[in-house]
């Protein structure tokens, strides 16, 4: 039997997954799971993108352009034009997902050994995508005391090596929610443009900004428009994960062309995914003041409920959908699996990503996990009572 | 402003593709180009396909199992068993297209540095995983005298290195057409048994066989269980390219679970797409026998007007719908150039791909091209007379 490539065996499993057989176990016998483990979102996909579908129009679903269907990516430019973000159809490459769009960004700036800095807590796909690249991730610690801020420069300058090609953010981000100022990005700025460094941008959640927050854009800082590339995506926007459509964009022409290279020999992202993703962009503001609304009322249930239990320790993030949260328990691992396998309250029982998935320096995290919360605000209720109740009995609590 | 990556820059361009501009002014000078460049079907997706998006019956577009739709995947294995091959849903990832499966299983299953055989000519995209994975090509090359049979067992242990991790074929393949036989695959499978290897079949044009040949899936090789790694999609068979829907299929436990964490990092293949596969899967045999009719006429008409030509030799191929043929010109390259810029009958011309693109041996293929037949029976008449007026007065024609 002919052996797995190295690469293959490093591969991380996705922290979000391992605990998935508990929760099938749980299942089984019958307890109800509350999932604040993942961020597949329970909001309603627009009706305009299922009308999309409904009246589909074409005899043969025919490949599209390897970087998207031109009208899509124009619209894309409007979109983006009233969010002060001024584009071409040409800076854009449409793709299955952010995932791909990582993927081409990295294959396409970094060699292999190449070092890439991103403060953690990150997204922990960053890890996949890095490992299947062969590039090093370069942690700097963003602290739960310090909310998640951006760190500052001199912890940035003291990673800083010949090797260092990019710096990754994600804003507003996953798994903290935390949403950076502009003036933290004009941090980041300086120091791209001192060590002429890629800028990597993931800002999915641009839209879920909370308490009269405004969304600052990697693309509006100035003089370093050949090293921002951004990443993007409409499964979390329009409640619509499953559709895979996301892009990669920049104004660094080369970085376009080459990745182009990687596009065209996946042929094209897809093509339903795109017919729904262009209906999705008229899209009216409605949809998003109902989402945050109801976002934000999650969050604020959340983030009281936990910090009234004793030992939790949760900041009150403006972003996104994530909170990253300290428990006072000895490993959230053993925790969350503890939760799954042998506890229950009323027969319901909560699902968790322990944090240090999320982390790339080892022991970092075990003591924290992030909630996503895409359940309504009575669902959050009740598995933050389960979640009270667990911390009083778990036999590895720390008060 | 930060450098370009080396793999990008060695990344090739698609062969396809580089045209492209030329056929754009070709029309709009106002010229009616023939595309027989690309693998673009005409035939009808079918309808099934149609009414499952007309149908879509769902609030939210959510990710799906990163390995696929488990109903999907189990209508699948049905669809094999028809096939005679047998395998379990467990054997299966669904992919974003065939690309993706071959991209998940180079990463999984070779490294930086490792060989891999493919007999050439070859779909001009292989060049691009293995650049992307940073995996070496190894030709051996099949030649239009021998209508690109598959190379004796001899030429392939003139090329194995302690660096040969794999052999890849096509079967029926792009470009040549050529079907390989039970007695030929089963050649491969000694060579792979001897040497331990891994054995990627791209089968994507499994029911594209003519003149009452059947086809023969290496899934049936036996004792080879754990070195083969099939590729599959749904683009070809139901005339869906721009769903992206795929498979990468292994009974080898390791490479699938390996595997899975390269899924897992881009979360799921695309749902919507997932849906039209899982409803294409009861498409009637009609619409194959409709769509093989259609196919087998137009490779006589094709192949027959090409061998009426002086100096033109194209071999009959029984599979896909493809041909490479050799034309009497100086270089092909310069010949489809030329038939875009400067030629036209009528006001009508062709569009071809080089040959070149899908050797990866330099100045192979240098007077072939591959001609899709993707056009119905009155189109590809008019083309083929445009073909044979442009041999006649073109500069660099041979004879």
């Amino acid at each position: 039997m002919p052996k797995i490539s190295q690469k293959g065996q490093k591969m991380p499993e996705s922290p979000i997954r391992k605990l998935v057989p508990y929760a099938e176990k749980a299942k089984e016998k019958g307890r109800k799971v509350f999932h604040l483990n993942i961020g597949q979102p329970d909001i309603e996909t627009p009706q305009s993108m299922i009308d999309a579908m409904h009246n589909l129009d074409v005899k043969v679903i025919e490949y599209s352009h390897s970087a998207g269907i031109i009208s899509y990516r124009r619209k894309m430019c409007e979109y983006y034009a009233r969010h002060d973000i001024h584009i071409t159809p040409d800076d854009i490459i449409v793709t299955a997902g952010a995932s791909e769009a990582i993927l081409f960004a990295v294959q396409t700036c970094l060699n292999p050994g190449d070092e890439i800095i991103i403060p953690e807590p990150f997204y922990a796909n960053y890890n996949g995508f890095a490992t299947s690249a062969g590039v090093k991730v370069k942690p700097i610690v963003s602290t739960i005391e310090e909310d998640f801020a951006l760190p500052p420069i001199s912890e940035f300058e003291k990673v800083i090596t010949p090797a260092t090609k990019a710096i990754m953010v994600c804003n507003p981000n996953n798994p903290t929610g935390y949403l950076y100022s502009e003036k933290e990005l004009e941090t980041l700025r300086e120091i791209v443009k001192k060590y002429d460094l890629y800028l990597f941008a993931d800002e999915v959640y641009r839209e879920f900004c909370y308490d009269g927050r405004k969304h600052f854009s990697v693309m509006n800082l100035k003089e370093i428009e050949n090293n921002v590339v951004l990443f993007d995506s409409v499964s979390k926007r329009y409640s619509a994960c499953g559709i895979r459509v996301g892009s990669m964009i920049s104004r660094n022409k080369e970085v376009i062309s080459t990745a182009m290279k990687f596009a065209q020999a996946r042929l094209s992202p897809p093509s339903l995914g795109q017919f729904a993703s262009e209906a999705a962009m008229d899209t009216p503001d409605s949809y998003f003041d109902e989402m945050i609304t109801e976002y934000k009322a999650r969050r604020d249930t959340l983030v009281a409920a936990l910090n009234k239990m004793e030992g939790v320790v949760c900041p009150n993030p403006s972003g996104a959908f994530y909170v990253t949260t300290k428990l006072p328990v000895d490993d959230t691992d053993k925790f969350c699996q503890w939760l799954l396998e042998e506890f229950n309250y009323e027969n319901q029982t909560v699902m968790m990503a322990p944090a240090t998935g999320f982390y790339s320096t080892p022991g970092k995290g075990i003591n924290e996990v992030r909630i996503s919360y895409v359940l309504n605000v009575e669902d959050l209720k009740k598995a933050m009572k389960c979640l009270e109740e667990a911390l009083k009995i778990y036999p590895g609590r720390t008060i």
